[in-house]
């Protein structure tokens, strides 16, 4: 059957197999379990850095199973990973369902990954129907979206939207988690030959314009509290929230730690410290987050006062206005810390700024957000409450996703689903199998009202 | 001549040789200089951990360099080099100048390397005066006395002096710093594999039992700035501050950073930065120190927030009351600041707190005080000033030293010249080649009217 012959109610029915979905969900996370946190076979987080040996592992065996669903698979410069499972028509370009098979160092088993495999179920579920859509229907697994391991999130679906060149990617080191220490005996890697080393450095150029879509799709659990605490189930995303990355160095004196009177000092991990608190505050007043998630003091010796300390600075806000006015009074107050700190030895503290990365404000496309939404109430409105439809809640993301990318290229939106407690980039991120199948089931009817809509309106 | 047949004028006139004495202490150097900070030979730092390769040639130095001054040299089990110049009278215990030859990773010239230069500069006038002691005179280099490569400060005096068990000490792993990392595929090493490793694991028993000693006197850079902003020249010193160094562990919860909301976070990095400005004032207010060196957060990753943060507290004061009535308050106030991180999910951050190092006040020994202090005053009495006593100083040391440990077995007593700025610990760290010397005529003159008092009074 055709997707453009089924009838509206026939698209409705479409649904997700659960007990599938989670049987290969939880078989994708065999590679690269982590940290164990209940007693079930399935209750581990994950350790899988991008193009680490275990990402190698799960990416073969995703081919492998998209290639007995029929696709055609390709791999990019970036590594990225293709599965298209081809329309009746060869000449029109693929509907995309993707996200990342990687984790944070200690993350958890649905963060991405239950975003790839909503994508292999959505083909498994077109397979054994033998239904035909009219553009193909691909599934994409983006190389390192964390920026866990190489320091740039979503980098290779900003390469591929030619948002960030690829010898920037290419060149990009890896840094220091708690999963994997570079070090001078064993210097950092770059992406290039971690992707060498692991043979997916794929000849396909990372472009969007050799490797187009019609659409971009993405499931995630929420990361964040929302859902879960008012009991929804559909999280239909129309937009992505500002946020800046910072690497930050101030500058200060060594000085041994017995000797020194306060006055003397220019410490500056306690310049650092004032800063953090400072920085909660400021973005606080102004409805915005800002953390910092590494920190580095050296020299690294009980009692020398560090005279120099590295971190990063993350500020995020609903709009690119409110980011940017946070950091410039950040700006201000940082330099104002610093130059108390060291005052008395004519020497102050000095604080230096770079900025690493910069998503402005996104809004998703109307048309996708539509089909997310129709197919979201179609999903729910059998779970048997009075009104289905308050169970679908429009939400803006708090993180970035390879989305963000896409949307700069082609026609995108995204799903939530619940997690547990909001919980994330934490070994105890959860997604009940009933939610992951919730969400599956929205991004199959989705993708599938897309395909019809390009080709019945056309 | 025999030392107890010189006259008062004559001990009086014993004075170091200012340019040997330079040119040997730079000559050491050359093993494990560090960061340049000035145009001339000698202006970089040292980078010479306990126990590395660079420690090891400059400790071949100093026995080749004592053998020729007719020493008989020991190494004990914890490798300090005891280089001892016979006396007159071969049953009793020789009287010592002791430091130590490690240094900071990111260390001066001057730290720890001028006392035992001004051991060997001793030898060196009383070889060419010919002059006979009636006991022996010692030079001491003790181990790994920074702390910085294996974080117990001091500990090879402290095993010495039984205070610390050997198989403590033996067992103990090294930690990173900036200038050594090790890491999974480099297993830290321990401080008996590392003597091993260097050929400096020596044999004789690490005890005040198998090397006594009648005194030990150090020399020592102030490390602070009284000396040099009161333009003196010497400081007596006749007590070491206490302190207590503590390693404190924040539990919260990883999460991620673009979409947890302030009151949904365990921030422990939040917490620390909080603690870390806390510390400051609750320590200023008693008139006491607290320092944080080194601090670690985990999983480090840009987008998430760490949920275990580790790091180092190292509280001083006058005296051990103090010390103990800031780390009193600290404990309560810790709690408070971990209890309101994370309350409004339920599962508030925990801080944990292990003493790592306790070294209560010290009073050094009248009678070493009194030899420092009269050879003090005769050795500025031709300073060419008006009231030459002036320039002498009665001090409180604010570092821990080797001095700490052997003061709890033999009289003991230090002296202090000035270093430029107070700064030490870092590369600049600088003290004239007068001051040196200064130093050392102090230090000389002092072991010999020990020498004397030990053989004339009885």
């Amino acid at each position: 059957m055709l997707s453009t012959e089924l009838s509206e109610a026939e698209v409705s029915a479409l649904m997700a197999n659960k007990e599938r979905l989670a049987k290969d969900l939880h078989h994708s996370c065999r590679w690269g379990y982590g940290v164990r946190w209940g007693d079930g076979s399935t209750d581990t987080g994950m350790q899988r850095l991008s193009l680490s040996h275990e990402d190698k592992q799960v990416r073969d065996w995703f081919i492998e199973t998209t290639r007995v669903l029929k696709c055609n698979v390709t791999v990019d410069e970036m590594g990225n990973i293709f599965a298209v499972r081809p329309g009746r028509r060869k000449d029109v370009p693929p509907t995309f369902i993707g996200s990342h098979l990687d984790t944070q160092p200690t993350g958890g088993r649905y963060d991405g990954i239950l975003g790839v495999l909503s994508g292999i179920e959505t083909l498994k579920v077109i397979d054994e129907m033998g239904l035909e859509t009219e553009g193909g229907i691909g599934v994409v697994n983006w190389t390192n979206e964390e920026g866990a391991r190489f320091p740039i999130s979503m980098i290779s679906s900003g390469v591929w939207a030619e948002c960030i060149p690829l010898s920037r990617a290419h060149n990009l080191k890896e840094v220091p988690t708690v999963a994997s220490l570079p070090t001078a005996s064993s210097a950092p890697e770059t992406m290039k030959s971690a992707l060498e080393k692991i043979k997916y450095l794929g000849t396909v150029p990372c472009s969007y314009k050799e490797t187009p879509m019609a659409a971009h799709f993405e499931l995630h659990i929420e990361q964040g509290p929302h859902l879960i605490s008012a009991g929804q189930r559909v999280g239909v995303v129309t937009a992505v929230q500002a946020y800046r990355w910072f690497r930050l160095n101030i500058f200060g004196r060594d000085t041994h730690t017995g000797t020194t009177s306060f006055e003397h000092r220019a410490d500056a991990l306690y310049a650092f410290a004032r800063m953090m608190v400072c920085a909660r505050e400021v973005a606080a007043a102004k409805g915005c987050l800002s953390s910092v998630g590494i920190v580095e003091a050296k020299p690294g010796s009980v009692n020398t006062v560090p005279g120099l300390v590295s971190f990063t600075l993350d500020i995020r806000g609903p709009e690119t206005e409110m980011v940017a006015s946070v950091e410039a009074e950040l700006r201000k107050e940082f330099d104002v810390i610093a130059a108390e700190e060291g005052k008395g030895i004519g020497k102050p503290c000095r604080v230096e700024w770079t900025l690493d990365f910069d998503s402005p404000a996104v809004k998703f496309h109307e048309s996708c957000i539509n089909c997310v939404r129709q197919s979201a109430e179609a999903v729910v409105a059998g779970a048997g409450v009075s009104e289905p439809k308050s169970l679908v809640r429009t939400i803006m993301s708090g993180a970035g996703h390879d989305s963000v990318f896409t949307s700069k290229r082609v026609p995108t939106s995204m799903i939530f689903v619940p997690c547990r407690d909001g919980l994330s980039h934490h070994p105890e991120e959860y997604c009940s199998a009933d939610d992951c199948a919730t969400g599956t089931s929205v991004i199959l009817q989705a993708v599938i009202r897309y395909d019809r809509k390009r080709f019945v309106s056309a």
